[in-house]
């Protein structure tokens, strides 16, 4: 293969992990990457808001990067450019929805105008110096979200992006199964598909299906009717706004992504309201309980949200009313539930009725199931299979499934992010690895939170602190002022003043048998204090707070 | 109502939340106390390892205690008892096995002996001054479970505990129904029942229909077999026992508390396993792969349990082998299912096999579905009824499923822990509130951890620290040492080297200010410092570290 121009396909995040897709298709003198998603901080990274990928690999090969082409307009596909294009500028290629959403993001970040967004329609193809990026519409739980054909003078990768089979969807555009199988037949050197449901038996549900649901609730309620769902699932917005046109009910948009999103769906032609439909959030006084629809934000419980702000009453704008009906039309993502059950619980004391998941068939997934999968894979026949968007456990069952139609172990490839794998014609291996990893956003820090300052974070909210601070006059060697000692998160001062006192002791001890002894080295002092201490602290309380001696010098 | 003595139940825990159940029925100079048991802290609880009841009420009126009744042996009804026995000591009845572990805990905690634990067998009825407590056989996800019915003067009220119906449990032992349709019969007053899976529609299925799939699973393994699964399932290890002898397998017990439910249950004749099929883990290394089962702790994924430690090659006794087969035989709790996903990502990767609940019918619920709950209510037909165990969401569920069966609104009372049930033989009213609530155990500490220390903790584990500090001389009112600026969980302190240097600016020039002034109260001085130094923080990177100004004199 040596000496042969081979394709790397390179994924940059997003595999044995959720979230964070980014892959780099590399031949000769072109890379394409195909989206830049962020991931979302799991209980442990404290205090992080949100996590982008490490494009080290991409700046190292900045004039060979000629675009991101973007698969579809979620958070974990295109979340990260506001902060990815910053160091590295070059042209985004999407669908008019995508780019929307994209821009949207830009223009919340102040960077709109800057940068350089290219709409493409699906079926149509860009062409770079070797490569070609063609746009295949498919069927996602987001409006005009594509798989992608990427043509290389080697062959021709087919990656799925994030689809599902859904033979009636909303917006009558179905899958373009006929290009899939075309391409099949002209052969396909790597399949790229995604992962996500790969554990679940049989054909994931269509969106249509919520529809009858949706009818069935509104046509009893007698209240408001309040949808949380996710920001950017159009299609179950014009599903909603459908059945609130069909029960003579307004409709109001709450919370930041759900009207800046339902904004740009509906400019753009993605969302159908008609005409005095849609009323602002402010002007729901003006009607009757039951001729209202609210469509918020929120249906993951977060507590700063619209959903949780409504239930806790602590939101601006609406207020809940007994009679309303609450319906989280959405799953919770693994990690929510707590919270989701908070929110649920909270609308019921407050007399509220609640439609959720556990209750109704309230929410179909946007992944591909099994049988769906199978399909794929069916159709496309690939030379080399690579399972992408998962945990290591989905991309396993992924590449079982491949197996189970007849594929070969070795022409399979589990990938970790970072590595390279290697595509001749005749020939596929994995090759070596890039630089890659996960870069913290707290605040609006990029990258200065690391896993230093996390465990400091972690050991600080477990247990608490213990500051002993100390003035000492360097001549003579004595205590001028202290040991003060100073807790938080530890325990209850009050409550402990015997437990504080004995700090103090046992620090004025270390100190002065030091001075005494001439020794002056501060940080033998400082240790011996918080040895000592943190010995005394965890044989009392079996616990483990940081302990900072501070020696002042004079 | 008044005058007359009535009956009150007094729920101190278990409602409105998942865990520490705990129930006072209260009859002139009775008082007698069902269950006991801890909650587990939610990821808000930084550092809180679990949570107690307070028990006030019961201290406050120590002298009508007569006994804690237990129903069965999960430690979320008797989990608290070696704190809370410290406090009150009183007998604690319960069946054998319940006893059993109980008395694990106790010596764990070298309590043994320290108490009066007295066996009942199911059926048997306990009689105390004027309240009579009957032990009714139940079935759950533990052996030996009991329903109870507390006969007081005023009526009778049926407590069913955990329950299920299971027509075909592992020993033979069924739910007795027909003394649950005798009391019915004789009229019951009160009916509380266990509204855990009231969402979920049908009927629960018989622990049995596990035993067929372990059998299947069993015949095709080819190495060792590790099943991670809740140690207090007999009923579960007596089938993965069953399913070894089948495919003549030894069994090892790994985990501590794996180990010590084993032996009592062994002991007391709930477990049967063959003379010479157990062994030691220490000696599995003695056997062919093929030979062995491993059963182990550690099935909700957590990091210091056995399956975790296998998993991550950190576990003292087994090394993970390519041909292990790991069966996961439970569900994830709420909150866990991260957990679990990291340690199946795992050990799929070290190249095991893994079946979890996703991929088969490899474990079944132990509460009662809404089909069994409508057989309970049918065949006690109570007077009243309070829906227990379970948040508000099933509390509130529970409540429209005894409506849909023919109860009036006004019998039926959803409480909140602390709330009075008052009853007498023809009224039921809430009469009022005792002072409840919850005792945090960190490490030793139990109750020295309260909401200003958990606060504190959050503060420092989002946002880190920063520590300013600097000694003053009193007399010329001048900067002697300082000011050092010391972070932790902040930045890394090498990159933020300039951000440093300034919050050292501020701190003296607002220090160096007052002392100008003659502004010597620290306090304000203090707060200036926090507050400007607050505000550049935000400014520069919106995050808000905890400030502590530290002033030594001199």
């Amino acid at each position: 293969m040596e000496g042969k121009k081979c394709v790397k396909v390179i994924p940059l995040g997003g595999l044995g992990e959720i979230g964070k897709n980014i892959t780099a298709i590399e031949y000769d003198k072109d890379i394409v990457v195909i989206d830049c998603g962020i991931a979302f901080p799991d209980e442990e990274m404290y205090g992080v808001d949100l996590i982008i990928p490490d494009i080290t690999y991409l700046m190292d090969n900045k004039e060979k990067v000629k675009a991101f082409v973007l698969t579809h307009g979620h958070e974990d596909h295109i979340g990260s450019l506001p902060y990815i294009l910053k160091q590295l500028n070059i042209p985004v290629y999407g669908t008019r929805l995508t780019l929307g959403i994209l821009g949207n993001k830009l223009k919340e970040h102040f960077l709109e105008n800057e940068y350089t967004l290219k709409t493409v329609e699906a079926g149509e193809t860009i062409e770079f110096e070797d490569i070609k990026v063609e746009f295949i519409r498919n069927t996602h739980s987001i409006a005009d979200s594509c798989s992608l054909a990427i043509h290389t003078p080697i062959g021709n990768i087919v990656h799925t992006g994030d689809f599902k089979i859904d033979y009636t969807p909303i917006d009558g555009l179905v899958m373009d199964l006929e290009r899939i199988s075309e391409l099949g037949k002209e052969g396909v050197l790597l399949l790229m598909a995604d992962s996500t449901n790969v554990e679940r038996q049989g054909h994931s549900l269509s969106e249509k299906s919520i529809g009858q649901t949706l009818n069935r609730i509104f046509s009893t309620a007698t209240g408001r009717v309040i949808v949380a769902t996710f920001a950017s699932n159009i299609h179950r917005m014009q599903q909603i706004a459908d059945a609130s046109v069909k029960y003579k009910r307004k409709i109001a948009f709450s919370g930041r992504s759900m009207e800046n999103i339902s904004t740009v769906a509906m400019e753009l032609g993605y969302l159908h309201i008609p005409e005095g439909t849609m009323i602002n959030v402010d002007d729901i006084r003006n009607y009757r309980n039951e001729e209202i629809t609210i469509i918020t934000t929120g249906s993951q419980g977060e507590p700063m949200a619209g959903l949780a702000r409504i239930a806790f009453s602590n939101h601006r704008k609406i207020q809940l009313e007994p009679d309303d009906l609450f319906i989280i039309s959405a799953s919770p993502i693994p990690g929510n539930d707590k919270l989701i059950s908070k929110v649920i619980n909270e609308l019921y004391k407050k007399g509220a009725d609640v439609i959720y998941e556990a209750l109704e068939d309230i929410h179909v997934s946007g992944h591909a199931c099994q049988e769906e999968l199978k399909l794929i894979h069916s159709l496309v026949h690939p030379k080399y299979f690579m399972p992408v968007h998962g945990e290591y456990r989905h991309l396993k069952h992924h590449k079982d499934l491949a197996k189970s139609l007849g594929m070969e172990d070795k022409n399979i490839f589990i990938m970790n992010t970072g590595d390279i794998l290697q595509l001749s014609e005749d020939e596929a291996r994995i090759s070596g690895r890039v630089h890659t990893g996960r870069v913290l956003v707290d605040g609006i820090g990029v990258g200065d939170v690391g896993n230093i300052v996390l465990r400091d974070r972690r050991y600080l909210g477990q247990d608490g602190m213990v500051v002993v601070v100390v003035t000492i006059e360097k001549e003579s060697y004595s205590i001028l002022a202290g040991p003060d000692i100073i807790t938080r998160g530890f325990v209850y001062a009050k409550e402990a003043e015997d437990m504080i006192n004995k700090i103090r002791d046992i620090a004025r001890e270390e100190i002065e048998n030091s001075l005494s002894n001439n020794q002056i080295e501060w940080y033998v002092l400082k240790t011996n204090v918080k040895r000592s201490i943190e010995r005394f602290l965890y044989d009392e309380t079996k616990r483990r707070p940081t302990i900072f001696p501070i020696i002042m010098e004079v």
